[in-house]
């Protein structure tokens, strides 16, 4: 199945919560600490306990590398627990030269098989070709991110009287031929993204910041209703898989999961 | 020894040439690919090889990622290879949200044990701070690559007369504080070198863009001269370890960098 075919499915089954697995073995439960598999048997709990109600799975390349091979062994062996109805991204914020790009592609969508990855558009087209050329696939360009530093340079003012994301958006539309881009957009940016909804056009929106960045639910469901847009997910990582850190941890994210998705607008 | 030190100490002795370890199985010499550990290998003889006349050596994670555990398996290894008086430098792209950079910092420099890396500002200051906070590493920010669509974004003009590199420029060096910072600037843009030099500051350059990238040595190295600058590395990746694909390989590499280093302006 298509990337974008998986979206529109869960979207139409009134689905749009993305679950963020950034699981830290810190952070994690203490009752699985000691286990020398504690990260992927916590994933593989999480992902148990909240599929009915996922949209999407995000994985974050950075909190498994930080373990080196070890860590991306959990990784490989978490992206094969994702179920084939569910979207699964690969978090990872890529973009270089065209030779480098091509393998970073080729890890994500080969070896490690997602079916969509987040992306930094800095380096311009040719920096992300690579994952363009894999037209099942949904590629999520970061767009206006939800942390503070997007101010500092996603934010500055062009000599045609737009911001720098609101032209990087305006290329995005352009390339999206095969309908597999996406945006990146802060869920912490309420009044940027009344603004610029209208111009996302076709491009499918990941909304990460709700939760621990502070960002609202019911703000971005609004927005996107008032709007009559579907084709959008939003991340929660940290406030669903570490709601409790106890034994009944898979149950509290499965409970937190289910009122996110029942929140109405 | 501090990472910049180790830059200076080899600048001193005439020493500019970063051997980049972009090594990928496809490419390597075929008597070596049926070997089950060739990657490592490879590397391995490359560097013993080169490492009388290379100012760094710089890894992309891309090349080893694209091979999941496997993969980084082979890269935790190639950089214990790395001699201590040669600065190693993690070519990743890295920024995230600060709860993830923090994790890409630990991969890079704790996990990893490298003494610089390169970093995408896209996200903004917070994106990078993580790694900023170590005081002893040297952190390579993009200001403008080699590649051809640096002109899409990077090289956007702002409302106050300046290009989106320039403003990035500017920023890097505020942030320099502790002697921590350095930057990216594609030696295949030698015009923008020319006219943005004056403003680097005190920042450390990593220029990449030398050989299959169309990239001169001798126009960069002259630049620097006519500028009374050191503090900076060329890298080359392709030219040098894929000079021969036979069983001379290692040879063939060492006479490349040392006609490299013998580049006269």
């Amino acid at each position: 199945m298509k990337a974008i075919e998986k979206i529109l499915i869960n979207n139409k089954a009134g689905k749009f919560v993305c679950v963020g697995l950034d699981s830290d073995i810190k952070k994690i439960p203490k009752i699985l600490q000691s286990d020398k598999d504690a990260v992927y048997k916590f994933n593989s709990e999480i992902i148990e306990a909240t599929k009915d109600y996922a949209a999407a799975y995000k994985i974050n390349f950075a909190f498994y590398e930080q373990n080196g091979s070890k860590g991306l062994s959990e990784l490989e062996r978490t992206a094969e627990l994702i179920p084939d109805n569910i979207l699964s991204i690969a978090d990872a914020k890529r973009g270089d030269i065209g030779n480098t790009s091509e393998m970073y592609a080729r890890s994500v969508y080969e070896h490690f098989k997602f079916d969509s990855v987040t992306l930094n558009p800095y380096m311009g087209k040719d920096s992300l070709q690579p994952f363009l050329d894999y037209h099942d696939k949904l590629n999520f360009i970061l767009v206006l991110t939800s942390n503070p530093g997007a101010n500092d340079f996603e934010k500055l003012l062009l000599d045609n009287g737009k911001f720098v994301y609101q032209e990087i958006l305006l290329k995005i539309n352009q390339w999206n031929d095969h309908h597999n881009c996406g945006i990146v957009f802060g869920a912490t940016k309420t009044e940027e993204l009344k603004s610029n909804i209208k111009n996302f056009g076709e491009l499918t929106v990941l909304l990460p910041g709700v939760g621990a960045q502070g960002g609202s639910m019911s703000d971005v469901k609004k927005v996107f209703k008032d709007n009559k847009r579907e084709n959008y997910i939003v991340n929660v990582s940290r406030s669903i898989i570490y709601k409790s850190s106890d034994s009944d941890f898979a149950e509290a994210a499965r409970n937190e999961i289910i009122a996110l998705h029942q929140i109405s607008y």
